[in-house]
């Protein structure tokens, strides 16, 4: 291992940053290279790096993802804002208040304050560029990515315009939800009268990890999820299934898929364990598939029971495993949401799916193609939300985040 | 001090306390004697003693409270839930799952599973009832609280019908999320088909705290909040100001004031940091009384500065004051929240007040009426929510919650 390639530690943190110890480090290498669990878990990341960071830096718990439509059709606002953005986050991420001047009486203060005295939580914020941001109005049509494309209608979809797409996305991940909530929030500020939230979605609890020192994280069907899952130390996959490498301005960056799926966890609740495992095709207690072994096995597809193969070919797992999908794998950092209740009284709660992958239309649109029409596990989700961004590549010290996109 | 009752070791946690352990304590006696820091935070609350848990309990990071209607008049039914209910809160406040049978096959778990392999995050759960329980469907009519009135409409209130009010209601405060979440989850599951969820609401930082070893938690208007709050060791002042002691079914009990605060932190955050201090009546940075001192000294409502007084008679901290409201103190639980975006490209955010007092008329009503009339900070907030609860005393083994009120 070539190691962390430590920049020292930082001296002053401000007042945001009081009791933190603050390494920084370049996020992307020192992710890749697996070992950052030897150090235990940094502290702060560094916004600047190879790629940008919320990708394969170890997936935090909580998470604010806001979309944000572009107020004014002037290219240069929007990439004083691209820049105001950059620096900010680069404050946040260390720990520092998102502006300099916080006490000066007789303007509005460039932190508005309620992360004053938490440490920074892991924070990571990550910028993404949606389709309509390569219309008319910037002069950028010419320069859309060939994967940005408009996603199909999937069997079952049931989108909610207010909760899809959108010009810009933010995302927030902290251990802390307030930090993540704070980052945005400061964004917002910074952005008033440039742009206005679209949509923005909370997440409590990740349902993916990028790293193999800690357990599977569990979604709201009360299943390990995300075993298969990515990991930031598979180097050449990552390379193969996570960043761009076309030579254009979005090398080195990738594409978010966000997809808001609502579970009817009140008809789940009433069927029975078989049922459930039956559908995801693995165990509910252990996450071992149910051809056996345990839960990072290999499931055997073909293996038959009385009754037909132990793992339906319809069932969760066989339908989203890479055998079934061309070799594809993903990388996922969705979180689980519940967003108070329905008119019918259910719980309005699911998993805001994230995926980062190098291209949707051979990492997201065949499989959930696949899943949408065939999955078992359809008669209890419906997605309501949609959205695909174009993920900028790491940001150089002295650039703003898309640089390349605009020069 | 007559110290903490521990009653013991629990042995054996069954699968979802893996790794944590439990000390079992009567929460009510272990919290007013004051001294629970001196043995870390427990990690582990019990659901009996002489008051419920969740209220003078050390505040958790995170909350889901839930709002349900009773879908029957049965009498019977609903003594079946609140039995059922009382079962399945113990166990999960141990750090268990709900219920017993989790892996036959052919009948569904009786736990939802997500909270597996978490620990119990200090999960305190706490139930109320409505006035609307007190009508004519379950013969309680002639039993419905003196303090349980309707609230008057307040200047300012724009109260959202499916934000308010309530037959009964669970407060579920941990300080993982996931384990609110699911303590809310299973207990819906349980109700299924005798109540349904009309509202609810998760609060993801706290924002009042109950003791004196942690610093003061932020409001969303960036200040710290609740600085003057009742804590866990003022015994003579939490009967006083928190307990109903009356006599009646209730004695032991509290009422619950739960408001849904929007803030309109866009607005906030573009006035000066003169205006936002002229309207708390405190620094930002500290939280000290502009008349001067720290943080926790009394302000001096009469100290002049060029312009008047330091502290102005409309600021918050000079109308919320007990010197200004017959010395009434509250015991404040609220949860900052974001619910999103609305229609406006605004953040749907703000404060969830939540306070637990003896009686509404005398420690809601009138602080809230000189609030809402004259208080400077209600140019930046609105109430879309309201609900008012009857909290019953605390459950002894053997009973179900609010079984006096059924007798």
């Amino acid at each position: 291992m070539s190691g962390l390639s430590r920049r020292g530690l930082l001296g002053s943190l401000g007042a945001a940053g009081a009791g933190a110890a603050a390494i920084g480090f370049g996020t992307g290498r020192a992710v890749q290279d697996g070992d950052p669990a030897s150090a235990g878990p940094p502290p702060t990341f560094d916004l600047y790096g190879e790629h940008q960071t919320g990708i394969v830096t170890p997936v935090q718990d909580r998470l604010h993802l806001a979309s944000f439509d572009v107020l004014t059709d002037d290219r240069e606002a929007l990439v004083g804002l691209l820049r105001a953005w950059t620096a900010a986050a680069a404050e946040m991420m260390a720990g520092r208040p998102a502006g300099p001047d916080t006490s000066t009486y007789d303007r509005p203060p460039d932190d508005t304050g309620e992360a004053v005295g938490l440490p920074s939580s892991r924070l990571t914020i990550t910028f993404g560029f949606g389709r309509s941001l390569f219309d008319d109005r910037f002069g950028l049509a010419g320069r859309l990515p060939a994967g940005l494309v408009d996603l199909p209608h999937f069997p079952g979809d049931n989108l909610d315009p207010a909760r899809s797409g959108g010009d810009l996305c933010v995302q927030a991940c902290a251990d802390d939800p307030q930090v993540a909530v704070h980052a945005v929030r400061n964004l917002v500020r910074i952005g008033f009268g440039t742009v206005a939230v679209r949509w923005s979605q909370l997440g409590f609890g990740k349902t993916s990890s990028t790293t193999r020192d800690e357990q599977t994280p569990r979604n709201l069907f009360g299943f390990k999820d995300g075993t298969m899952n990515l990991k930031a130390d598979e180097q050449p996959d990552l390379d193969e299934h996570v960043w761009v490498d076309d030579g254009s301005w979005l090398a080195g960056g990738s594409y978010l898929v966000a997809r808001r799926i609502n579970m009817t966890v009140e008809t789940w609740d009433r069927q029975t364990l078989q049922e459930q495992e039956h559908v995801i095709g693995r165990t509910k207690t252990t996450g071992a598939p149910l051809s056996g072994g345990r839960e990072h096995d290999d499931p055997d597809f073909v293996l038959e029971g009385s009754d037909g193969p132990l793992v339906h070919p319809d069932s969760h797992v066989a339908l989203a495993h890479p055998s079934a999908n061309a070799g594809v794998r993903l990388l996922r950092r969705g979180y689980n949401f519940v967003d108070g209740s329905n008119a019918l009284g259910r719980l309005d709660a699911g998993l805001f799916f994230l995926a980062y992958v190098t291209d949707p239309r051979s990492h997201y649109i065949p499989i959930q193609t696949s899943i949408s029409g065939n999955d078992l596990m359809q008669e209890y989700v419906q997605h309501t939300g949609s959205a695909l961004f174009a993920v900028p590549g790491g940001i150089a010290r002295g650039e703003y985040v898309g640089q390349r996109l605009f020069a």
